[in-house]
């Protein structure tokens, strides 16, 4: 499968929080860049995410802002 | 200044392309990922933004999607 | 690959309008609602994105909103 | 009223489910689709949304991504 | 017709700017702050936006971030 | 620093509701308009919000919608 969103970047899964409704995964990508993802806890299970597992953050480039100091 | 937005990725820009209104900025972060922002024209002049000028990209944690094989 | 993002809904491109940086995309899915894509053109290219091709659109849950009369 | 928003599909409520502050409201549109939209209880009670509840499911063209085999 | 995007401001439309596909229409709110939409040409189209036309911006919960210094 | 994101709007903090992993924070900005902002527990925290603090709204204007009556 292809996806039209332009960033998909190879990680791991690194700590999952679950809420009510809605869990923050967050995933370590290259560097030690960890990033966070707010999803429902439906997704996670779904995809069967835990500690350790490989996975990609997909993110939409127009939801990419950028910053200068 | 601090944000919420929980994704704040150092790197640099690599490349710009500029449309009629929009603009696809390509930051490079660790690793040699590139990441693509589709950001307005205005906002690339306002920041000055250029070929290898350092920046952040900016995504807020609920714009995060995650994907596995 | 199974992506967090929970609306995945088949269907096929029935036009696509591209523009400097950004294009439209149409998608007809079930009951011949047509939605609209914005995505990059390099996206259209990736994909290889032509009337007549099979797809599906993808939202993340947190994007989608609610209206009643 | 008109809205922006490029996607705007004519459904009903079929399943609430409520966490401590995000609700998550599935939505059955035509061909027996169904959406998973994501918003605040607070949204919830002020359109006060039920089961069997016509509504439509609203979502920015810029919120949408499409995938390809 | 009531919507779950918690942030329906009113204003007026000061400028629109329309590019390839995708229109920047800004909006002045209560006290002269002015707003920045990304919208696609066809919904200005559609709403019949012009310079100085009453119209609200509507803005869901999740899209917005808080800063501080 | 400066932001791409073009609507960067002053205001204070008038209400903050904490759920298990999502917060929902009021912010006044002027006219007394008050805005809902969707984010997480942890960015609460790390940018020590709490009621009377002066902040500012960031919304990308890719997520501003336009409506019209």
């Amino acid at each position: 499968m292809k996806i039209s969103g332009r960033n998909f970047i190879q990680g791991k899964v690194v700590d999952i929080k679950k809420g009510a409704t809605t869990a923050h995964v967050h995933i370590e990508i290259a560097g030690g860049v960890v990033l966070t993802a707010s999803i429902t806890n439906e997704a996670v299970e779904d995809l069967k995410l835990e500690k350790g597992k490989a996975c990609h953050a997909l993110i939409k480039a127009s939801d990419v802002m950028v910053a200068v100091d």
